[in-house]
């Protein structure tokens, strides 16, 4: 579905959810990150004392893969919702960082 | 941008930065998450000591607004990564996610 | 208690709990940073839709309180690990750190 | 000078650090957990790249331990920060919360 599925569908489908629930109020750019913060910490849990082979297979097996799709899902709504709020175009703000970065790490010749 | 990009192509764009430059091996899903939350901890670098209201101007204003689209880029970035890296197809991980969400948080009628 | 018991007793503490349960060997300085993050994000969890003043009363509360206290003890339990892993004493680094940090920020006159 | 500091005594040198500049209003626990994962994710950003044994170099080589000891200094400090705000005595909640652990995690016959 990624290959169809456009960045500002998916920020308008996380936001119609919220929006619905009247959690609006409480999305400010602070409790966002605070709440990115959360999610990224339930990812961390799940890969902590895991070796570098473990953390590829739960990821690959469909029996656990489940959970790390659950929790890559929020915090990628997450993000949506940050960029949403803020009015930061994704796209551009991608293009705009990697511009910089292939300054700051240009490629081997 | 984003009404037109699909998320595939910004999965590609990453993807294509970090292989260029050699970075494929390190990019198991254990790292990518520790990269995640070194980059959201920048995010809560910005956002730790203001208000609410303060974390709305500061992401509104077009002066500070840049620090803010930085990082959301590289955190985005890394979210494209683990969803390349693991075969997690990110719209359909959020659809699935969120129709659990609808069951555990129903809409008010 | 904190008036009479040392930093080291702490240590101590959680690293004999950790060596009877085998857990050692998981206790690398990139595997415990990890768990870190995971527990911050618990704690970040409790307060991330919360105002500042509803944040003051949550820890305050006795009713409450116990989570918050719950967090801050795994937090700083794995603060302790990390510190007795690497042989990094907590006080004499946060003596050498707060010296760095009083010319970074010098006190009003 | 872990084995004669009291925990008591590293919560009132940062306690006094703050107040001496004027930082208290800021340290609320919802603000102080944000800045706990900001600093958390500084440490993250040493290892997050490294393998399990390079991570262990790192922070036991003289020449490079600097860098985590003055992120583990940092970490330490906002928990002292958290646990005095709070009024939650740390030596307390974490002989709780090992007790709890104790029963959750029971050691091997």
């Amino acid at each position: 579905m990624d290959a169809t599925t456009p960045v500002e569908s998916l920020k308008d489908g996380i936001r119609r959810f919220a929006t619905v629930r009247g959690w609006e109020p409480y999305h400010t750019p602070k409790n966002l990150t605070m709440a990115l913060a959360s999610e990224v910490g339930e990812l961390c849990d799940i890969f902590r004392w895991l070796t570098a082979e473990e953390s590829v297979a739960v990821a690959a097996n469909p029996a656990t893969r489940e959970a790390v799709a659950d929790e890559l899902a929020d915090i990628a709504n997450i993000v949506f919702l940050l960029s949403a709020h803020t009015g930061i175009d994704l796209s551009e703000a991608i293009a705009a960082k990697m511009t910089k970065n292939a300054i700051k790490y240009p490629p081997p010749i």
